[in-house]
């Protein structure tokens, strides 16, 4: 098989060292064999209360998933996120493979990843064949063709100004070139999404799994201009999303009020988890209301000390004095996370 | 956004004339607005009795599908292929994602379809900027650097023999170059398949859908030897397939006994289907014991009969004289579509 040159090269790379990621207890247990069951995983930003779903009509599972109830689902993520209507939506199998997709649909290029970021996103890049550059801002991007930014960002919480990102795409759009805001941690922050404000050259990708606490559903959205989003829903081909995919997902950007519910609980959750940790010696570097990031003299043997007690957290190969902590789900797990802090 | 060149073209085309499809009964209520409900869907190749599935986990939906469990569905999909081992198998969700991710893994080539077959693999081969011909047989395949065949075909049942299948991926992959085989429909037939047969330059396609009477649950295989097979994982990126694919996808495929007694029940329904349309004047073609191909002296009208009856039936824009036939669910639906066939 006479695979496209840089592409090779970068998966033979890829390959030996993969983006670590949080949410494999597999890995927890490898790592901590004596910690006592259940673990808590708080080395997600999921939401630990996930959204009721509904009963599913066994039809959902067997026949091929319909073309209406897909284009029900891009109506209810356009109302949801802000987006001016469903042409602007393509639906996908989670946002995953979006970041897979969309370097292999751009013609090589310059990419500025603004960072430090969620990897895969400089991975996917490099996969596909682009000189891939991590850069601290987006004042740093300089004449790259791709600048792709996380928002908020994915330790940190960072949030960019929206002003200066509308700018960055209206110039990208008009050189040709391509924004890409991930907006994964975005639905239930006060941070102003660009979903309202979609124009050439700006593709926002938006998490399913995250918010509804359903990552196993598999379910993410691109918003772009109709031309764009068509582009991208083509390369996925038809039936990208599985049939209760539709339905849950349906079902869920329809519920405002859960959502609004679920902002107000998680944000007080996230600011009692700032407590906590800032009580352990912790000092609060950012986050969203999913996770929090924090410094610790020694976040080493902290992830030690939880990991021996059956909590797994997020640390960093690169920067090992910062430890990100998901969300407990439920009374027994603050206490349980608690008396390791204490 | 500054899409590589070829498949712009390519994409504008496709969206002007998207392939055809079964499957969708809102198509089919749009064109027979007064046909009684419910229909009955014979326009796929989709077992119509599904596999029971297993209860499944809240945990499923919830969490990010494990590694674990990604590996375990690959052993079973290993096991049921004949293929020699899990390091062989790439999941996806849905094979139609595969057809759409294999073409921008190969470098600009000369692709030959051996067709007519289904239509999303030469449009998925134009769409990824490649020179894509149709060609009646394999040996019409010329000097094609890659070449795609469905086996058995779709729509006609026709079966490649295996061991100019197994030359030519021997000779394509000394030049670098791919065979991509389709088995779509190869679990319940006889047709000898080339999993067990992986060398380089061989991709093999499986489908679980079909099989199992669930395709709105979204999974698919690409079996080829190790190197190949992580290129197209990694393409996927993780959690390409969701935590209930993963679940009920490991335990189907490690049910030898439903397997065995599908392939006879289906068989036996396809041979009873034939009977009914040779009564009605059906000059059997061909198929597969999931769908049956014939051809009518007013195929047409026989396609307006029955859709106006309430019974979708796949028809071929190209090929105005024949019709595809899925088979009937139960009892009731034999009956139906008996009375109209009388």
């Amino acid at each position: 098989m006479s695979e496209r040159g840089p592409e090779h090269r970068a998966t033979g790379k890829v390959e030996t060292a993969p983006a670590a990621h949080g949410g494999d207890l597999g890995a927890a247990r490898a790592l901590f064999p004596a910690a006592p069951e259940p673990w808590i995983d708080l080395s997600t930003g999921i939401n630990p209360v996930p959204y009721p779903c509904p009963a599913l009509d066994a039809s959902l599972w067997q026949r091929l998933p319909a073309a209406a109830d897909e284009a029900a689902l891009r109506a209810a993520a356009a109302e949801a996120y802000g987006a001016p209507d469903p042409d602007y939506v393509a639906a996908a199998p989670g946002t995953q493979i979006l970041i897979e997709t969309l370097p292999r649909l751009v013609q090589p290029a310059r990419v500025a990843v603004v960072g430090p970021t969620y990897a895969e996103h400089a991975a996917a890049w490099g996969r596909g064949g682009h000189a891939v550059a991590a850069v601290p801002d987006l004042a740093a991007a300089g004449d790259a063709s791709v600048v792709v930014a996380v928002n908020p960002n994915n330790p940190d919480g960072r949030v960019l100004p929206a002003g200066d990102l509308i700018a960055l795409a209206r110039d990208l759009g008009r050189r040709g070139g391509l924004l890409v805001v991930d907006e994964a941690f975005c639905d239930l922050e006060s941070a102003a999404s660009l979903a309202g404000a979609l124009l050439p050259g700006l593709v926002v990708l938006r998490s399913f799994g995250k918010t509804y606490g359903l990552a196993g559903l598999r379910l993410g959205f691109a918003l772009a201009v109709p031309e764009t989003a068509r582009g991208i829903a083509s390369a996925l081909g038809p039936w990208a999303v599985s049939g209760p995919a539709l339905a849950v997902g349906r079902a869920a950007l329809a519920d405002r009020a859960w959502r609004e519910a679920a902002a107000a609980a998680r944000a007080a959750d996230a600011a009692r988890l700032d407590r906590m940790l800032a009580r352990a010696g912790g000092a609060i570097v950012g986050g969203t209301c999913l996770f929090r990031l924090a410094r610790f003299a020694d976040a080493p043997g902290l992830f030690e000390r939880l990991g021996a007690a059956g909590i797994y957290v997020r640390r960093f190969a690169d920067r090992s004095d910062l430890l990100r902590f998901g969300l407990p789900a439920d009374k027994g797990q603050w206490c349980r996370l608690s008396r390791v802090l204490r």
